[in-house]
């Protein structure tokens, strides 16, 4: 896979009713900003939007220009609430007939007689994009321009990132260390406000836990450089060895 | 609580590099959706966003007309990576001082001694904002317009938004009814398609699931009206029978 030497940063979009409804719980978010992560790129936003045309245009042409990626899952399936091609056609002022690579790799996939015309839509893709391959189920997702559309199963979705390496450019790898103590935020606000202040270039988090009945927090430090994570993480460590807090976690 | 006889639309906003890492995975969203969707109030969008002023800023711009009501989540703790309550604040041009009301609630909450600095960060929240009461630890949220500033934490999330039922009119309350049945999304495509096109005022969806290694498709009708989604639920009955086709579950 091609490397940038700077911050490449993507959106994610996930469209679907059944995720606003809070019928389904969301898995793809978590995942794809992982494994975009370990490609050296950082999620800067996402959004979940209904399955309307409207939003679907709207928010692509909200964002496109301030992403270099953007990957939208759901809405690729056989079904009428299934959108995302003809407003990602629309979005891109293309055409959105049978994509014929597509038609071909659905007809093969199906039996004879089973290649009906919900599966047949599928392959309704807008003219010229790229298909991602689908190993699981057949039917590909697309790519116009820099946005990459991927279906909503998550199971499905996952088959299918990894013929994407070649076709993103990553960035330097975002590298992270986490240090878990037991002790309230409150405690440590100040002496982590002080070295988030010495170290600008790392994105230093405070969370907070409960667990087994103890109140504890997990400062993460997301970088890029990994001399700024170890002194970084050092400073953090003397001050908490300083104030005998118990460290219980250090990945 | 007041209710309105129409379409109450609502906005979540997820602040926290956590969930945009993939750290964490958000669980308010589905939680804060079905909780909305009791009172009769639909989610409309969700974003997710950086711990970044600019970033709080812009998005609240955007969307605080576009909805009634806004929702946001994290950001409102004691440590230098909680900014919500100042960028709220410029959002809305306010001073972002020591909320009196608020400051003696954390000052009582806490043991003499105890409330130290970070803690009382806690109390910095926007010039005459309504507080949300917290009963599990204390800090609370705050109102500012049409948007509610809610912690990260899902338990203290919970804990906070019973009290909110007197300071939200709800809609009609959004009814939905789920047929699950074993087959393929395709083979049902069509049929779908001319229910949802005679029923212009349900939301109809379809979401293929694959378990026991059965490939199945929930149906899900959701609309305020419990009489047309009876009508609709028969006539996909009707059409999944005719086609021979096992329903698994309805609810």
């Amino acid at each position: 896979m091609k490397k940038a030497n700077k911050k490449v940063c993507a959106a994610i979009v996930i469209i679907g009713n059944e995720i606003l409804s809070g019928r389904t719980q969301d898995v793809n978010v978590s995942f794809l900003a992982e494994w975009l992560n370990n490609l050296g790129i950082t999620v800067g936003e996402v959004r979940i939007i209904e399955d309307k045309e409207e939003s679907i245009i709207n928010c692509i042409k909200q964002i496109k220009k301030k992403f270099k990626y953007i990957f939208t899952t759901g809405g690729i399936g056989p079904t009428h609430d299934d959108i995302t091609s003809k407003s990602i056609a629309k979005t891109f002022n293309l055409s959105c007939g049978y994509h014929k690579e597509a038609y071909d790799i659905l007809e093969k996939y199906y039996k004879s007689g089973e290649f009906n015309k919900g599966r047949k839509k599928m392959a309704k893709i807008p003219d010229k994009a790229a298909l991602i391959y689908n190993p699981s189920s057949g039917a590909p997702g697309f790519i116009v321009e820099n946005v990459f559309c991927l279906p909503g199963v998550p199971s499905i979705l996952k088959s299918m990132v990894d013929g994407l390496k070649n076709k993103i450019i990553g960035g330097k790898k975002i590298l992270s260390k986490t240090i878990s103590i037991i002790t309230a935020e409150s405690e440590i606000a100040k002496s982590l406000e002080d070295i988030q202040n010495k170290f600008k270039n790392i994105e230093i988090g405070s969370y907070p836990f409960f667990r087994f009945g103890k109140i504890g927090v997990s400062i993460v430090m997301r970088s890029s450089d990994k001399n700024l994570i170890d002194d970084c993480s050092k400073k953090i460590i003397n001050f908490i060895q300083k104030k005998k807090i118990k460290i219980i976690k250090r990945d």
